[in-house]
């Protein structure tokens, strides 16, 4: 089913192209409700594309339970990110009507329309749509790499005319989320699930060394304003203090531009990003502080100037302890193997966990490798995470 | 006079952008043409666009004394960078005219068509051609920018059609370049004069580290092949030990690229150049030799991979020692000061060395910046240069 999900919008590569309100996307939205009507639920999509299957719960006025993931892809991305939390949604309810037919409460499975932000400068566009976090001024000015609207993509999809119901959501009891883990940790400590505590904080900034360019042959290394130089110098400290303050704790430099960038002219200018991420807000700002000063004397001691500038905050997210702890019951009746652990990325959940109680769990990806036609998870994986899902929901449900 | 010839090609910041074969650079030339003839030399130019003034010796069969320097800048460059060696070289053939007469040996002064490379890819064309290094084929299939070709842009400024002399000369007994420093050792050491020994020699290297692009959120720092971090690691290392191995070597990184350069993803490839410079080839390879070992080792620690590529490779040359025998006579009488110094950066005078006699003479350049509007150096250090080559073309000529 993973193999049929990720035929809509196959890349060259064979891995999958699936950006929100394109053809691929529609196509792939499409074929999942035929899907859904099949194994009999009640199918409805909201106004901004989203699309649920849903089983009424026989309690009268009951809320609802959540479960699914988004079906947009960044740009030549894998087939089980987002997919497999949509196709283990529908697998499980399918199961679960089967088995035990109706639920008291409403179980719905979602296929969220965006969470990538890869067509247009906009994430999370699906749940936050239905946390009422995100609105439609939130994108009106919002225009893809071929200029097309946001407005526009949206309304030739068929959405965003209210010809559907609005998104915003007041029934959801919880949201359950099952995800491939993006990173490397569950498969090399040999666990098939992972039960996520937090979604982690990040911090991201713009560091920038002035410095001052000259002529690399005529300048005599004592007398330099060197920009790289003591760019790189910050680079060392920065690395070697993340690895040595907590071991949850990553920081990263993934964009580096020189100026002018050319080989015979020393840089007068670096500008670099920072990405600091923790569990913990307090220690990403200690972490910071302290770097930060000593960023400040390095720059002092070789007398250039230096600007940091904060450009994302987000704070790290809780998800629910009760449905923590009802996992944790399940997978150790089961006698499967978990690890209880913070996620480095995003996900949909950090928008439905202040809105109402959220649970994220994951299963491996080989290698760590996502975002890439080589993402890759074992089918006994995907299959334990079906499980666990099910024998969730029926505890929270039926 | 320095100002005269900066009004062709007066950029907005009030620098100068005299590209090769552009309208500014043929008014200029034309300009030139006109003063040379006005203070009673021969004057011609070859097939190139090299434009000569001539004081014809009177010995028969005589050989010829060369001086000048190019007439091309780069975009938004200074007044100074080329120019002044053209001007100076037209002062003192003026003055000695008029002091002494015909000298004994042919003087010329040249304004060379070019030296900058900032049009073509293509450097030295003027003393290139000259000295039978470049020839037409080197240029036959450039291109510049607007993708107007070198043989086009050349024929339409009149040359190139065989209408004039052919460059390569056979007579010339030597050559003299006066230039700015375009560096700040002079200034900062109250020096009149240079009297340049060597060119310096320039290796420049591609080095390129190649980690693992990973997320930055989900990839502990334990586990990280991180391009950047490695890469930072090398500069660190590359100018630590280009400050602590010689007081003249320099040592830059310029130009730095990291792929895919996005600030939540760690950098899979870092891609860098360096360019090392010293008088001394032995130096250079030595510097590098244990460089690029101690390079090898701090990537094999980090499990990355390092490609190391060698793509300039410039030797130091010589000036004639003779020259600057005459020169430090001369100087020493008139109690000038002066440093007997290396050039960090490219001229002219290193296509004629090998071809004749030749010295390159440096005046001071005002806080050592050049290629820039705010080139400047002081009308007294001027008159200093052009009363030294005179001296210098009075002893070779007269």
């Amino acid at each position: 089913m993973v193999e049929w999900l990720g035929s809509f919008g196959k890349s060259k590569s064979n891995g999958v192209t699936r950006q929100l309100y394109s053809t691929e996307w529609r196509c792939a939205q499409k074929a999942l409700e035929k899907r859904m009507n099949k194994i009999g639920l009640d199918v409805y999509f909201d106004d901004v594309g989203n699309l649920f299957g849903r089983l009424t719960g026989s309690r009268e006025n009951t809320t609802t339970i959540l479960t699914g993931s988004h079906i947009d892809t960044v740009i030549d991305g894998g087939k089980y990110d987002g997919a497999y939390g949509v196709i283990a949604g529908m697998i499980a309810l399918q199961y679960l009507y089967e088995t035990y037919g109706l639920p008291k409460k409403n179980i719905e499975v979602v296929s969220l329309c965006e969470e990538e932000g890869s067509r247009f400068p906009m994430t999370y566009w699906g749940s936050g749509s239905i946390t009422g976090v995100r609105t439609i001024e939130d994108v009106q000015n919002l225009v893809d790499l071929q200029n097309i609207s946001f407005i526009k993509a949206m309304q030739d999809s068929g959405f965003g005319q209210g010809k559907y119901r609005q998104p915003k959501r007041n029934d959801l009891d919880c949201f359950i989320e099952l995800h491939i883990e993006q990173g490397e940790v569950l498969e090399r400590e040999a666990m098939p699930i992972g039960v996520v505590s937090h979604i982690v904080g990040q911090k991201r900034y713009e560091i920038t060394v002035i410095g001052e360019s000259n002529h690399a042959g005529t300048t005599p290394m004592a007398w330099r304003k060197d920009a790289m130089y003591v760019a790189s110098g910050l680079i060392q400290l920065l690395i070697q203090r993340a690895k040595e303050t907590n071991s949850d704790l990553v920081a990263t430099v993934g964009q580096l531009n020189l100026e002018p960038n050319i080989a015979n002219v020393i840089p007068g200018k670096a500008t670099f990003t920072v990405d600091i991420r923790h569990s913990d807000e307090d220690v990403i700002d200690q972490f910071s502080k302290k770097l930060f000063k000593e960023f400040q004397s390095i720059a002092d001691r070789h007398t250039t100037d230096l600007k940091i500038k904060n450009w994302m905050d987000e704070k790290p997210t809780k998800m629910c302890e009760k449905l923590i702890e009802i996992s944790e019951l399940i997978l150790t009746k089961d006698q499967i193997p978990y690890k209880k652990m913070a996620s480095g990325a995003g996900h949909d959940s950090q928008m439905f966990s202040p809105f109402c109680a959220t649970s994220l769990l994951f299963v491996p990806s080989h290698k760590g490798i996502s975002h890439s036609p080589h993402e890759f998870t074992r089918t006994e994986d995907l299959e334990k995470g079906i499980r666990l899902l099910i024998k969730l929901l029926y505890e929270l449900a039926y």
